[in-house]
């Protein structure tokens, strides 16, 4: 066979999904604990899933609608968005998508030509990087400081004339870190007055703990032109499975979204898009009563993890359902993942998958798990990292 | 504002989609009789409903299920494809997409790096072209003969160092044409000796008429390292909102499909494709009653189209739900597809959206009627296509 029978190298030159490699690890050592998945313990408020039986009874609910998602759908995001994060319609435009990561996709295929840069903040979100790569643009790193908050002069530098955006995911994956108002005022400034974009992550929005709030980097007055909102109902809702996801982008972009929405996926599916009009209609009071119940698994974990004091660095996470630690020692952090796992059948997620260098980092979530299990997952966490044996020291 | 916030080169070269412009034509002109969406006329089976009335009682159909697709669903799919196509799984991998649109995005962001280049045989399915495009490759577009059908030495001739794949669609949208098993093995051995994929777009598969048959590429012996079959649940069982297709691929394309696939839509949505495991245990029989009926519509629309022998010419059209005419005077196929809808209250789409040159056509769709509408419409159509004014001339 002849020798261009190959991948694409825009496709080889990525990184291969760590997910599948920890679940093989997982399979092969049984009653394993899983502090790996970002996933939550619920599924979507009843009345979604029960609104989703009427479905599918005309013909008209079979076939395709419109690109930019059902008017029902649209006009509970317009609801949600005055309501809960001050977005306003004013020169913007709402797309429901197949998920957050889809968004992101379409957006920055909107926005960005082969060739062209887009700042993440590292430790990234890895489909992040993958998306960038995946379309032929080049993600420019910048790091974040010790408690993984932007740094505003440091991306300010990494601006070139091929920049189109910078990213900002507040609550954080992999990091837990949320970023104050300023910061985010700062930076959605920054973007306005170099002309790039600002893309503003919002998947975890609801999940703030202790003094934390969110904040819409889209409410500034004067945002609308350059910020693109991105939002996700797999989580706040337990909507993974459903995949839908919605955007706020400037008018300026529609019209680019919608080709590709179109060239994609024509249109979000249907009978999810059905489901989540019923889930935004019983609203994030059905969220905020989970997220009470995980800031008590959350601070259990804390209480737990502060045994580790001198072997990891937990910097403040008071957002999402992560913990993103730093081990105190020169090891490599799939060695330790692999170690956990085989030796103490507790699974993280290796700091490297989110673009972290010079240091040895371990992503742990919480938000799957029950107190039991997460009290018995970060026992067993404590445990293995307080045992590291030195035979996992960097050679 | 500052003169980067603007879209992508990538997207504002891309042609706007002409079903928007259509849709609003009808809108305003009510009553109008539409030959111009590629959908058909029923839904899913009923089964295939009745099943999804029971999703969504455990949690863990809420999370995020395998990228390649459930299972359960690719059982069927193997079935199906082992059965009806006469494909095997030695050397392929099957993956669950949300639609063939996205199989196909999926299929060339994994082998085509920007710059590269996509056969395209023309007239051409308009979200192909776009798709290509839109990820920085390069289209290149080789004309069919007067019967739609592809000619083997021009597609040769296309070929060069930067050609990633041909691209065949049949039965095909636009032009309803069928591609001969002797031709689709010539394109196919073709590309195995060039050392290209051959992308093999099968959607309307179930979809043919009079002593027309379907040929897949794929059950050619040895073709399984350079073809890409795609398909769709959205015609054959009535499936469009749901968003389910599916691709047989070479495994040595398996982890970039699955890294796309990742970052786009992390995995079909579940319900829909537990709407599809039920829909494929009903099967092609399903499909195969309604394209019997479909073919009376199509017979007693052919008929009516035979009065139109000096104005148009009608090609052999054996497939999908399509007839592509080719006006026999110097229009604008747009202008002419306004002049339907206000003058005679019918919709067709113009060819120009599929890439026609040097000549007007016309893409008249027949599946989403009955017959008395089919009667109507095209009868209107003969009427108005019979009495076109001089005024319609090019200029």
């Amino acid at each position: 066979m002849a020798v261009r029978i190959q991948p694409a190298r825009r496709m080889t030159d990525i990184q291969a999904p760590i997910m599948p490699i920890i679940a093989d690890l997982i399979a092969a050592n049984p009653d394993t604990i899983t502090l790996g998945q970002g996933v939550v313990s619920y599924g979507p408020p009843p009345a979604a899933i029960a609104h989703t039986k009427r479905f599918g009874e005309t013909l008209n609910e079979h076939r395709y609608q419109a690109v930019a998602g059902i008017p029902e759908l649209i006009e509970q995001i317009d609801l949600k968005l005055a309501n809960e994060n001050s977005i306003g319609r004013d020169g913007r435009e709402v797309v429901v998508t197949a998920g957050a990561n889809m968004a992101f996709l379409s957006a920055i295929l909107a926005i960005a030509d082969p060739g062209d840069e887009i700042i993440l903040l590292r430790p990234f979100y890895f489909n992040h990087e993958m998306a960038i790569r995946m379309i032929g643009c080049i993600p420019v790193l910048v790091d974040t400081d010790e408690n993984y908050q932007p740094v505003l002069g440091a991306i300010e530098e990494a601006i070139t004339s091929r920049t189109r955006a910078v990213v900002t995911v507040s609550p954080n994956n992999p990091t837990g870190a949320t970023y104050s108002k300023q910061s985010l005022i700062d930076i959605n400034s920054l973007c306005g007055s170099r002309g790039i974009f600002h893309i503003s992550d919002e998947a975890y929005e609801y999940f703030v703990y202790d003094d934390a709030s969110h904040f819409s980097a889209a409410s500034l007055p004067g945002s609308e032109g350059h910020t693109i909102s991105l939002y996700s109902l797999s989580k706040a809702y337990g909507f993974a499975s459903w995949r839908i996801g919605f955007m706020a982008i400037p008018t300026l972009l529609r019209d680019s979204v919608i080709k590709v929405q179109d060239t994609n996926l024509i249109c979000a599916p249907v009978v999810s898009q059905q489901a989540a009009v019923a889930a935004l209609r019983v609203g994030r009071s059905y969220c905020d009563e989970q997220v009470h119940v995980l800031s008590e698994v959350r601070r259990l974990a804390l209480g737990l993890l502060g045994e580790l004091d001198d072997v990891v660095t937990i910097p403040p996470a008071k957002g999402a359902f992560y913990f993103f630690l730093r081990i105190n020692r020169d090891v490599d952090a799939m060695d330790v993942a692999r170690y956990l796992i085989e030796k103490h059948k507790v699974a993280v997620v290796p700091g490297d998958t989110f673009g972290t260098v010079g240091g040895s980092y371990l992503r742990v979530s919480y938000g799957a798990l029950d107190k039991g299990t997460v009290s018995a997952g970060i026992a067993r966490l404590v445990e293995g990292l307080s045992e590291m044996p030195n035979s996992l020291a960097r050679s």
